[in-house]
């Protein structure tokens, strides 16, 4: 698919994607800050690492310009999610709810870094790692800073969740390059299919031998 | 503010903080890796690492050339001040004294950052946070590799001291484009604030709550 | 050394040289998440970051494309290494060979990093540094995830012999600008430099003064 063309095509849907994103991992930065009992500073910075940071390191690998740097609304987003963190109860925002809503973001922003890439175009394993990458670094970044043991280490299927995604959606496009309609329907599938099997994770306790 | 004459009018002073902020902070980086008794390579590593890491994660999100890879003074004035305290004895940078210097560092990175960061055309935002990330994010990489808990898990008014010198320095700008010679006014008055909350913080132990 | 040049020139042998440094690291970083009873996705994003982890922050610190994002064979390379290590008794790995050969990816990666800095126009001191950086940053990484003491933190001669290879490199490149017949000899001496002193930090636990 050609920049320009993708540009004109995937900008709107991928900003709003963008924009759901960057809500829900900010919401999971200021919950751990939260938890820690941290300042609001603290979870402001917590709500824009966690919020952007997978998005920006595919942009940096991908030589794309930082999709946050010359928006203002994407930095005030994660702000104000730290705000209204700030103002509940963290018990609000405990328990399965939460991993389930945690589920839909890391899909919507497996298959949004994936199809990203691919507009770029790379090659679909690199576009799928970007895909992995655009949905759990944001929450490396994250407990690497705040010291806690990182998801990657547990054997939960999260980032097997994020690599079908990714994977389905950067192979998909490859495959089908040019039939516009189905893309929609190739993003849509991806989603699902990496939330289905996060959500049965998060429903069964399911883990991957090691 | 265009970039050409912010080239023209900038630069030399931007250079000068560029290395002040660098030595300063290189210092804390050393100090670090001298007080867990490293290596002298070590001490190297840590002066470059926090002397230089803030302004590099700007540098790359705002997509400007890294500041210090094509000139070799930088990275020789990091391995010249971790020579300088791998020499002297370590009880000689303790204290209240260093905590001072690192709070004027922090300031005027801070300023340093933003002012940078409007220069090349952002928000003020998301110029805000560039200069915020330039005041702290050596100092946090230079705790996640030593693996001490980072600045940023303390109530101390660290990052809000950043915090305010980048804001007054970039919404300054932002509501005062053309008024070039309230530019060095702001700048001063916004690395003040700064460094007055800052010395507050040390001297009567303020924290923010939690 | 003209880019364009240097292009022509050194791109076969840098290849390969990443290639072969690429599949060492990859080893390590799978090995460790191998230890730690990690799944195979994980242990596929350990060898990633690790493998590609310091070419990846040297391309982007001297703003080259990033080497491995559109080409297909490093990615797929990492996760081969990660394949092969879930499917050997993890005791294969162990021990002194191992050792040695890090050693190697160690010392080659390093000159390789040095001399695609000073290709890209850099002088000599960060030059040396994107050296250091290609051959210890996937390793850091790979630590600082897994919440493992890193091996800048150990007196042993690691980042030393990195150094040595990587100032040899560059200052040898920086004063013999014009003779292609001794690039050559002088990357063999600078990486059979660096390569002797990490064998005899091995062999003999040698290690710096702290």
């Amino acid at each position: 698919m050609p920049v320009a063309e993708a540009a004109v095509i995937l900008t709107p849907v991928l900003d709003w994607l963008d924009l759901f994103g960057v809500a829900l991992f900010a919401l999971s930065g200021a919950l751990i800050a939260a938890r820690e009992r941290q300042t609001f500073v603290t979870m402001s910075f917590f709500a824009l690492v966690t919020g952007v940071g997978g998005g920006t390191v595919r942009d940096i690998l991908i030589d794309a310009p930082v999709f946050w740097v010359k928006h203002p609304w994407y930095a005030a987003l994660c702000i104000t999610m730290a705000a209204i963190v700030w103002n509940t109860p963290t018990r609000w925002w405990q328990g399965r709810l939460f991993d389930y809503a945690d589920g839909i973001g890391l899909a919507a922003y497996s298959v949004l870094g994936a199809a990203k890439a691919m507009s770029y175009g790379l090659p679909p394993v690199p576009a799928a790692i970007m895909g992995i990458i655009t949905g759990i670094v944001g929450g490396i970044i994250r407990d690497v800073i705040a010291g806690r043991p990182s998801i990657l280490m547990k054997p939960e299927l999260y980032v097997t969740a994020a690599a079908l995604s990714a994977s389905m959606c950067s192979f998909g496009m490859w495959l089908l390059p040019d039939r516009w309609g189905i893309d929609w329907a190739l993003w849509a599938v991806a989603a699902l299919a990496g939330l289905a099997l996060r959500s049965a994770a998060i429903r069964y306790n399911l883990g991957l031998p090691a």
